[in-house]
């Protein structure tokens, strides 16, 4: 397709570099803006700007943050023994929102992906494994997708966690069967892993709400 | 959910007022402009706002363009007494992708929509009948989508350039496209035909029922 205007080539070729979105919808989003006021394309410009270079990351916990330290890590009410390793900020806004876990998180940042040419220095590991032994750490819960990236990332950090001198409880969420998900319709890895990991049928009644 | 910054919260919020995409995906892409180098963000932002600032239109057809009349309304191979009616830009470029049609364009910039408030005189319609009647014009073809928008253009279109003293005739694309689909989204062949056996406006209401 031959667009008509070098500036509006220019425009859906930059938004089509975003992920998930291709030309078609760029051009659609493109003559979106042309409808709105020229003040919505302004604060968009600014907002994308702004945030690209102002956005801090925790000292501690690598989320992101407006501060130099998040208001997670600064909660003295939670348990900052407990350390929760997941892949990005929007895997500690889903375990947030459950309101379950007291404890701090550690953002790695991404996996491990040798296809995709992220290795381990990619990552916040070695901040995750000094943090780990200087705070004497009780448990690291190892939160990633159940994906080979997400697999090998456990690997690599049980390795590394289980080589300290004084190592911490080592644990990992729970796979199986979601609630209100068909049985039939759970592939055999879930369905074999929620039946070896069994619980008491007494503890499972306690959570429920 | 509660996002652990405000320059994220605000980015999130600006993305999210683009058609089609919610607070998830707006997540989705701010973090992922994170990932990216800062020269991305900054061309971005800077095609953005340079985009909606600098964009013109074409003084005769009305189509976006980066001088004050577009390539096609320049394009002296092409008959200029013969003027196709769509809705932006899209539609535009669509069909000129089939390489079927020899004549000019008018873009209305939108459909008459008493649901989104949109009327007559939001459109370019009062240009088009100066145009029509000033270059005399022979024919010109009504390009809209079939659909109730469309519909309610078209006859609004139809009885104010009937209503002029030389009406040029009027035609209307062959339904070969299926009704309430986009324009855009036709495949080139279908659309081609649609233009190659455009049909009396007469005829074509009878049709409907």
């Amino acid at each position: 397709m031959e667009y008509p205007s070098k500036l509006l080539t220019e425009l859906v070729e930059e938004i089509a570099k975003l992920p998930g979105i291709g030309k078609r919808t760029a051009l659609r989003l493109a003559l979106h803006l042309l409808k709105q006021p020229e003040e919505q394309s302004k604060n968009l410009s600014n907002v994308i700007i702004k945030f690209r270079q102002e956005i801090k990351h925790c000292d501690i916990c690598q989320n992101i943050s407006d501060k130099p330290v998040c208001d997670i890590c600064n909660d003295d009410a939670r348990n900052h023994k407990l350390v929760c390793v997941v892949e990005d900020v929007r895997d500690v806004m889903a375990i947030e929102s459950t309101g379950e876990f007291k404890g701090v998180y550690h953002v790695l940042g991404g996996l491990i992906s040798p296809i995709d040419g992220i290795g381990p220095f990619d990552l916040s590991i070695d901040r995750l494994i000094k943090r780990v032994q200087d705070k004497h750490i009780d448990e690291v819960v190892l939160a990633l997708s159940a994906t080979v990236d997400g697999d090998t990332t456990n690997f690599y950090l049980y390795r590394q966690i289980t080589a300290l001198q004084e190592p911490p409880v080592i644990s990992t969420i729970a796979r199986g069967i979601g609630i209100g998900e068909d049985l039939e319709y759970a592939d055999e890895v879930t369905l074999a892993r929620s039946i070896l990991n069994r619980i008491p049928f007494e503890k499972a009644i306690k959570q429920n709400k």
